[in-house]
């Protein structure tokens, strides 16, 4: 099958031939048909210091993908070849605490597909039984290849709780954009998002985010106040890793607030935790992947529901072999989401 | 000042001329605008059983409303003449331990406007200044009025949790109609409605309900599982006081999920705890009120963002002095919500 | 092996020799050393008419039990020969959706051990690797026997929070018993038992109990009142399974308070829900089983933190073929609980 | 009355004569019997640079203490004269949403007694009648007086949810010391103490914690996971403001943890987010005053429990023209909790 696969500790990616995995009793050979490609994806394109610490080549690269179920191992109830399906991406042990007790998202042992283990940039893919989401016909599959950084969002959106809310979003890479239709349909009274870029700022207002601003305005924590009442915003959804829009993010919430904080910030932030959080009685929730199921349940009956709409942040689709072009299209920041066609040409 | 008044233990209501209520130091003094009909003064007017045991005439009725301060307690902060309030109409005692733990909305000493003492069908209202809501000028007069039972459906809604659920409202009275608008904005995924009035369930179709069905389909169980995977409900709105309906609502809702119970049985329910609510580990919350004051808070927020539209539900507007009609017209069911302008004709 | 096991549908058990189970490749084979006797039990035993249309004979019953690990299946980690186990009785699906986000204990498809599929009280039991709990060395054996039916008090006294709280407990059966302890260690700050068995009432008081009460005492709503400040109990743990119990104990409780339902009534039960729960906006849960495992997580932090002693509530160790003894002793109420032990003599 | 008072911008309080303060109609006026002397009487004592910013003399210093209803306003219900009562020193506006919505703790408009306006280490103080507690006659005098920190520490207990947990503090300053007896009152499985100084690390065993632990020990990070099972603890109380001990406490949490955070650092606290936070599932509190007045009412059901006993924790009883020997027995940290007795000699 092809694999696009970091085959040596140095930048860039090779597609080549390698042979399809091997099934074991408890698990499910999935034919990849669409994949999204991720940050996660461009570190390890860049061979960037977290990809030279975290990766050990031979890799197959990929994490977020859609298929058909090729075949099933022995011991597998309940999933059937043919089925149109994407999966959980996090491989959780089964064994350890978190696991045990309905938090296999946080599970101590986790192995991330992509990154600790082959991926999905592949003809075929491998995958637990337990890991696998069978898709609603309804979900495009363009949306179900994109269901792990969807689901990112979907649970940051859940943890903070939205519901009447008003949500200022930091940082609208690809996630971000779509934690703004994911948090108005989960019932957000209004969404601020706050950028750097002001192409990914049109388009989250695109996506309808009611107000967008750039994060060097320097009215911008007295905008937020005025469009809350002078309140502070019940909500914030960290999706930057940057340290100055942490204390910026934290600074516009109103006393009493909520903090989710998906972006993964490179170095130590330095906070005012007396000011920007402890006498404010702030709640700051760190978010790790997706509940497992929880979240893919939810993530489900948001895009069923129709009012998530993913194609306007999907701008680019792209075959398997154009994957230079699509990594060259992330580094430039012109494109918001790109999902890839694997399935190779007839 | 005019006001609809119970003058004698006795069916209907009186429109008589009465003095303005006189205004202690930490009161409010309000000129009434528009006032919403509620089943509650309906009782009231027919004179059933309950209000023969709860109220004790001569009473001014009515308890949801708005309108204009006209003067204000020399204690009193934070509120000016002439500012648009609406106000909470129950009064709570202030001290008990639900008063000053934040749940004054189930204060053991409770006083109702309209009910326990003169309410808001009239030109004027006293009110303690704790219980008056200032409104946002985005408000229109007609939804203000009614944000005493808008706020029973927001309270119920929110206690519920309906982010990317799955809801079943089983009694599309007004406050069950509103419930539908609000659930939707709220972040429910899909709102289904049941009732026995076929023109009740066109306008929960109207207000975004999904599907509607006739409580008496002998398909309708299968129908809410084919709809919701097989799982049964995420959440139920009880809204109609009826023992069949709760325990079809009940019998509804997937293993795990909650009940919010509004409507006021009449009698008694007998219920299979068992099959019901101990093996499907549901959650039951007893509903009252509305929070003081963050359902308030929510409400607000959610007709703000324009996505909570009442207007359908608004069946009549009529003047003060067409009480009888209005009141005929609730008999009936031929209207949902009744809006009577209090402001005498120029 | 020895397995006491009903054998034809009537009244009765027998002691037989039968065949050891098989082991399936994700099974645990658990050489069972002591076993706890439960109501179910009981109504097995006497063959009533909920066990008639429940259980299929032939079948080993008893489903509370510790032992030690005999064999495992090739494909279970974690799990060694010669390790000391108990296991949770409720076999879950795996792929329903509770059991896919973290609610296997309510489980749409579950099979209960003792009930459903062959039980304890044998010389060995089958398990599924996941089902089985490895013991602390710091838990006695006699209680690790019963952690099933503690598993039960610790998921209703954590689920309905007891921390700083006034607590009522209707119904000093065995899990009722244990629950007063566990409500104390878990941080009630007062425990109240209500019982008509005066014999329980005291074994109650010596566990712990801050105040018992017969459930017939004219005054005992008063007594709750002034013992909680006139307010009324904080929470409800309900064991009995009686109508009037659940009645007084709701009636018992305050506005705002919580009620978690185990008891199972074996009828319908006529319930005020406007004045017992509705105005009152309490909350209550139905429980069922033991939280997977996070409920095995705290029944094990509360026993050894040695602030949960059940030795005065295991009143009987019998050896298993004294089994007729134990379900008379059971019937006319003289034992709390009781603990077989399988282990044969040597 | 006697008065001890900040008169000038500079180290150092004065004893002296004034005016007993005006009562408004709804106001109490209590006769002040004892008070606590607590860290932020010591920074203003000091004259330390928070407190050059903060304080404007002349002050009336002190801020925890009980006395005797004197006189009660025009307007007071519910608070007779000679009454015993201790009263919340954050005095809330009562109009801004964080008040309106149960969460007058975090009012954005709040004063302190002692800081912002006349404290308590006087002959009489004058309270909000809404701030007044009417102390239960279980309570004994000097225990009343320190509700308020000892309120700080249930309020972070509370807030954390230590019910069956294994709880880390890190700092026993006077209300670390008094989190030990409160977790464990409040159903702490396990409590382990963390400080540099080993007397109040003696302390903090007599009181009960499990295990107190030096915080340079090189261990100390294997030594709280081998006695959580590998795991980690599962909540920390932070009660330090140390940069370090803030990121030594957050790295010794297991994934899916809570930390409380009440201890103010004075400076910005550079934290690895990713690694301490985001990746682990933490959620992290920021904890503020008590919570009007739940907080006090979990605090005196502990209190009544008998289960909190604060008698080692305070170390000294002076009188109150003792003060300056009182302020350097907290600076040389020989003393725990000092209460003062403001009655004066007969």
């Amino acid at each position: 099958m092809r694999a696009l696969t970091k085959t040596t500790p140095a930048p860039g990616f090779e597609l080549s031939m390698v042979r399809v995995p091997e099934l074991g009793p408890s698990d499910v050979l999935i034919r990849v048909q669409k994949a999204g490609v991720c940050g996660t994806d461009q570190h390890i394109y860049a061979w960037d210091p977290w990809a030279q610490r975290r990766i050990h080549p031979p890799l197959i690269v990929g994490h977020e993908f859609m298929g058909t179920v090729a075949a099933v191992g022995a011991a597998v109830r309940g999933i059937a070849v043919g089925e149109r399906v994407s999966a959980e991406g996090h491989i959780s042990c089964g064994v350890c605490r978190q696991c045990r007790t309905g938090e296999a998202h946080i599970c101590t042992n986790v192995k991330i597909i992509g990154v600790d283990t082959d991926g999905a940039f592949a003809g075929y893919i491998v995958m637990p039984a337990g890991n696998v989401w069978r898709l609603d016909p309804a979900i495009p599959d363009e949306f179900a290849a994109i269901f792990d950084p969807l689901g990112n969002a979907v649970h940051t959106v859940m943890a903070a709780g939205v519901s009447t809310k008003s949500v200022v979003i930091t940082g609208v890479g690809s996630i971000g954009l779509m934690a703004i239709p994911v948090a108005r349909a989960a019932g957000a009274a209004s969404v601020f998002a706050i950028d750097v870029n002001p192409q990914k700022l049109a388009l989250a207002e695109r996506v309808g985010a009611d107000a967008v601003f750039d994060a060097r305005d320097p009215n911008l924590l007295d905008e937020i106040a005025r469009r809350t009442g002078g309140d502070g915003a019940d909500v914030l959804l960290e999706m930057s890793g940057s340290g100055s829009a942490i204390d910026a993010g934290l600074h516009m919430l109103r006393n009493g607030g909520r903090a989710a904080l998906l972006g993964i910030p490179p170095d130590d932030v330095a906070i005012n935790l007396a000011e920007r959080i402890i006498f404010k009685g702030l709640t700051v929730l760190g978010i790790n992947g997706r509940k497992m199921f929880e979240t893919w349940y939810q993530t489900e009956a948001l895009v069923r529901s129709g009012r998530v709409d993913l194609r306007p942040i999907i701008t680019h689709e792209l075959p398997l072999d154009a994957f230079a072009d699509a990594f060259e299209l992330m580094r430039t920041g012109a494109a918001a989401k790109i999902v890839l066609d694997v399935t190779p040409a007839p």
